[in-house]
């Protein structure tokens, strides 16, 4: 999407490559929404570092970073020893796979692509199908983010007051992003309509991330307490509400997401409220039978005891910590919760609109590959 | 209630008065949760000050804080001109009124002094009339949460985990407060139970008061993100919710509270847990016929879009202000919403608990004065 740095307006992809620089360029998300500034990792052990340290974070955007990553790494093979470029391509998914051990994105999109690179007889020839492969994976991922923008785009009316919680913007894939898509497509469409975006405590991606975007998107937008969407959904002030997902049951149309979500969806149940969820495929889970099943992490207490952000009288403008809470009590801080199917309106993919129950019935349409 | 500052445990109330210095003492509450201090006001102009700087907040502390620094500017007067002194009286309501002009709270407790001044005919005898009014309204707001207390302590059970929203603890009273007032009475007859304090964003009144109120008392209890109690009650976390409330509707039931409030309660309503509003007399409303015309402060964005605490890094532990969310986003900032009351179990009140709509069939009992 567009980014309007230091004067100038340029379209940039979260995760891009530059082959001249044999380096994957990545949006330095840690720095936002107080800094912008891209990244080039030299090489495949930086791309490790760089997923490890969340200067990437996002299922999507990951995907195509370790996809990239893979490719980089095997670019830079000198030799023509097949034998050996293999086994050197393995080390170089190992270290990619270990940088974020519980994602299975990475994974995903590498296994890809080493899936098309088999085809290549020699070590040139899977070194080009291995950026090919990497390349097209980013652009699906950014096709599917369009399609799910095409079909959400409907729901979209002018005037509209839309609320999402967290980021599951742009920034968390390669593009456009799935609960942000409707919003752009809708956008440019000439629709006019308005965002309201929950703060999204402990880590407040809503206030940071999805804030970010839609000002740089320049789509209306105020940022919230996630105390006051239902104040705002009982004045009538909220028409529509659309999230992502991180990982959405095919066998139930249950849906989990960041802490807070189930909470909305609660409330716009309440006021006969439009709930929607957008996710690409990769999102769907065909296998987990239950919601309660899905492990719920439990981070750490500093994240709900303080907050993270820039103190305007220090120099510098570094990201600083506060301790906010009392110091002498703890806290919980369960990271997702889990959303039923019957307070969801639908579930927006990049094939169409889908009832969460009848996710199963439609497995063939939605990449179920048994 | 009882605070532990420097290794010694003592009796605090949040306000109280000093004969011998002519002082109020109040507790300096903008530096808790880090800093535990009590302030002496040395005349009826620095207790208005403390009014209207926030060193003390809360509807029943302001009331009483407002009667003893009625009687405070009182007993400064030199002379036995009766006359003269009505006017340096009716001065010194009009500085205190002034400190919080929305407030009713200081002006109620204060016509309670005057009303009680009018029986002496000297200046001596009004001045101690003045001061012991005053006393006699900061123990009958203890009477009042304690009764309070001593109701709403057979919901509790041994147990059970019970979620508050906000600060309507003892620092917004004298004493005990009103939400806590049940835990604080459970305590006292032995029952184990667990609070999750709600960190209520914007302005942490959760994550910083509550929380530091129940550290002092002993009382079991963590803090959760506001976005946490949906997910908690659907795993059957918690079996309970007491909060305070702001003003009460005697003739509707509908209850206005610190924003979120509304949240929590269609939240309790969908997983049938109780939920309960614990309210001194003084907050019912017995004129307004409508929630929906309760006024609803629109605060700054500024609290929206940073948090305040204390950066360890920093010297002197002072509180600073981070900028959190995207600098070029705006926020919307209701401070109150309204709860209606087929959400609400019970009203516990310091004389009996009642259905809220059961408010008016009771309001002779209730303090209603036609």
């Amino acid at each position: 999407m567009n980014v309007t740095a230091r004067g100038r307006t340029q379209h940039y992809r979260t995760v891009a490559f530059d082959r001249a620089r044999n380096a994957v360029l990545l949006i330095e998300q840690r720095l936002l929404p107080h800094e912008f500034k891209i990244v080039a990792t030299k090489n495949f052990r930086e791309t490790a570092a760089a997923i490890r340290d969340m200067i990437v974070r996002g299922a999507g955007a990951i995907g195509a970073t370790a996809a990239y990553g893979l490719a980089q790494g095997a670019l830079t093979f000198p030799g023509h020893d097949l034998p050996k470029f293999c086994r050197h391509v393995e080390a170089v998914y190992q270290t990619l796979k270990a940088a974020r051990p519980t994602a299975v994105d990475p994974v995903n999109a590498m296994n890809g692509v080493r899936a098309v690179m088999r085809a290549g007889r020699t070590v040139v020839e899977q070194q080009s199908l291995a950026l090919a492969a990497a390349e097209e994976f980013a652009n699906e991922d950014v096709r599917h983010c369009e399609e799910i923008g095409r079909h959400g785009a409907k729901l979209i009316r002018s005037g509209m007051k839309i609320l999402t919680h967290c980021n599951a913007g742009w920034l968390a894939f390669v593009d456009v992003g799935s609960a942000t898509a409707p919003m752009y497509a809708a956008q440019a469409q000439g629709k006019k309509f308005h965002v309201f975006c929950d703060e999204t405590r402990p880590r407040s991606q809503g206030a940071t991330l999805t804030a970010w975007e839609l000002a740089q998107q320049k789509v209306s937008h105020q940022i919230i307490a996630d105390n006051a969407a239902g104040h705002l959904m009982q004045r009538g002030e909220i028409n529509l509400v659309i999230v992502g997902s991180d990982r959405t049951l095919g066998r139930t149309g249950e849906v989990a997401n960041k802490i807070g979500t189930y909470t909305k969806a609660v409330l716009a149940k309440r006021h006969g409220i439009p709930f929607y969820v957008a996710i690409p495929l990769s999102t769907i889970d065909w296998n987990l039978k239950r919601g309660f099943d899905i492990p719920i992490e439990e981070r750490c207490e500093s994240e709900i005891l303080g907050a993270w952000g820039v103190a305007e009288r220090l120099k510098g403008g570094k990201r600083i910590y506060i301790r906010v809470a009392n110091p002498t009590s703890g806290a919980r801080n369960p990271g997702f919760d889990v959303t039923p199917p019957d307070l969801i309106r639908g579930i927006i993919t990049p094939v169409g609109i889908f009832k969460p129950r009848e996710l199963w019935k439609n497995r063939c349409k939605l990449g179920f590959a048994d």
